[in-house]
């Protein structure tokens, strides 16, 4: 038997096999979400209570010239409400923090960490709760939250035939940021635009107010966390369906045409770059223009078709797209 | 201002550091115990909710050579599942699976690893309900597990002075199985009561069944998870009592004695050892004998009392003990 390693099967193959083989989530009436969506949530008497944990290593997520132990905190935070508002109206509440430390790094670093991480908390009225500190040889940054709602929740499952795809924000930023500190470090002297698009790298916003003003008119719900392209793909997959985008609707920011000049490389950062935190819904035409109402920022790229295929249009023709997401493996 | 690094300060100042600047959760009435104990937990209704969280760090916690991947898969729950034992009768449900991955493991490493995983969870009929895959250097198994009961929960700060201090089984094993391990490696031809030790440390089992059948009697309640010393410490330090220990009714096993035949020796692995995850628990006398008669195999090893010192007594002589537990730092 051909023995593959993780390399060659990729994150996605690798959920698949956990997926198929391990996942019992089916057996148990309480479970209302599972590893197929951006939280794990269950029904506890008239609560929904939604759990996730994302895990930042130092040299893999981040690198420490990169990026402050404060805006590390942050993120660390961010990304996991980041989860919790791709589930719909859902208060995050509690934080667990899991550290593993190299026994080199400084009191000062954990502090600074720390005061990211509270700040972040204190911004979305959370508490930090507990957790647990390990020795290692990378910083392992292990967060878990606990949200708490009573609606409904909002799965990626969920799209229908005729929906618009909609996003709360321009995408490519974050991808850009990273691609221009591995190209030139962080101590390169970068212009304002520059700038902006790291922000949007070390400094991602959960979009949690945006995900409350418009959970209950939506069919579906995901964070663009490995970027638009995978997030399409996710979506429209598990809610068994096609969609057609329409690749001159994707919003970009005036930093990154500023820094980017050709359309083709915005739009490879805006589908491939990841890390944008933006949120990816659809929703029955009829609701859309309200929903802009709520979210100006909102931009429509799409729709939803009964294909099972996603077609990829720019200026009406249709473009071959190879996928090259950032994969973890 | 100095800047200490964390090897320094070590595990328990980093969580004091940890603990009195940035845990908010007195704020909370819903909180029921938080970074101070084996759990967080909150109140959902008439449920209490408590989510654990710990990590495996190849090289830190394990080497690959001595530990099966099943095994690993295993313990990775049951260490979890004992800091849900040690909040008393609650029921672990959930397991949301964190793991980091070197892109050159095998897929038969991971498969392996998730049956280990799963045989625990079917075990204690949980749920594996989710998780996340990322890449790392060394392999990083984070496990949370959520639990639900409707009982009061036993902390680590409810001694009472004249409580007995009890233990659900022997110590020793596991502090002496990976000691084994260290000096001979995996490959040695051990005896079986050297492998009975080494089993000890590569199979814990956590003591669930133990704590819903005694919990209601107990003042307080913690897991040894890193060693006997450093938990009699944290449970008097918590209660703001103290205690007097007779170390001639510490309980260790016939392999241990067969091993290692001093009793200075014995009794070293079974204050420092750490991970044999028995429970320590304090009770008021006259619930001692019913305690007993629940669980056949309990000792009881000490009192508690208002001195708010620990002192260690040998055959009614009193001992001097430096701490030589297992620090992570």
């Amino acid at each position: 038997m051909e023995n593959k390693n993780i390399s060659s099967i990729g994150e996605f193959g690798l959920i698949d096999i956990i997926k198929n083989q391990f996942l019992n989530s089916k057996d148990n009436k309480d479970i209302v979400a599972d590893i197929g969506d951006d939280c794990f949530c269950f029904r506890s008497g008239k609560d929904t209570i939604c759990v996730t944990k994302d895990m930042l290593i130092e040299d893999v997520h981040f690198k420490k010239e990169w990026i402050t132990p404060q805006e590390l905190g942050k993120k660390a935070i961010e990304v996991n409400v980041s989860d919790i508002a791709a589930m719909g109206n859902i208060k995050p509440k509690y934080a667990l923090i899991g550290l593993g430390i190299p026994p080199t790094t400084s009191e000062t670093f954990i502090k600074n960490l720390f005061k990211g991480l509270k700040k972040a908390c204190n911004k979305h009225k959370m508490i930090i709760a507990g957790g647990d500190t390990v020795k290692s040889n990378k910083i392992t940054i292990s967060v878990t939250v606990v949200g708490i709602g009573e609606d409904r929740i909002i799965k990626r499952s969920g799209a229908k035939t005729g929906d618009l795809i909609g996003v709360t924000n321009t995408f490519g930023d974050a991808g850009a940021g990273v691609f221009l500190l591995y190209k030139y470090g962080a101590k390169y002297k970068y212009t304002k635009d520059e700038r902006s698009l790291i922000l949007k790298q070390n400094n991602p916003k959960a979009r949690l107010d945006e995900s409350s003003k418009i959970s209950k008119h939506l069919t579906s719900l995901i964070d663009a966390s490995d970027g638009l392209y995978i997030s399409v793909g996710l979506l429209t997959k598990d809610s068994n369906k096609g969609a057609d985008i329409y690749m001159d609707k994707i919003p970009t920011s005036q930093s990154l045409k500023k820094i980017f000049k050709e359309e083709n490389k915005q739009l490879k950062f805006a589908l491939f770059g990841g890390e944008d935190y933006e949120l990816v819904f659809t929703a029955p035409e009829p609701k859309t223009e309200l929903i802009k109402k709520l979210i100006p920022q909102v931009s429509y790229i799409g729709k939803i078709n009964s294909s099972k295929e996603v077609r990829y249009f720019h200026n009406g023709k249709e473009q071959k797209i190879q996928c090259r997401g950032f994969k973890h493996f």
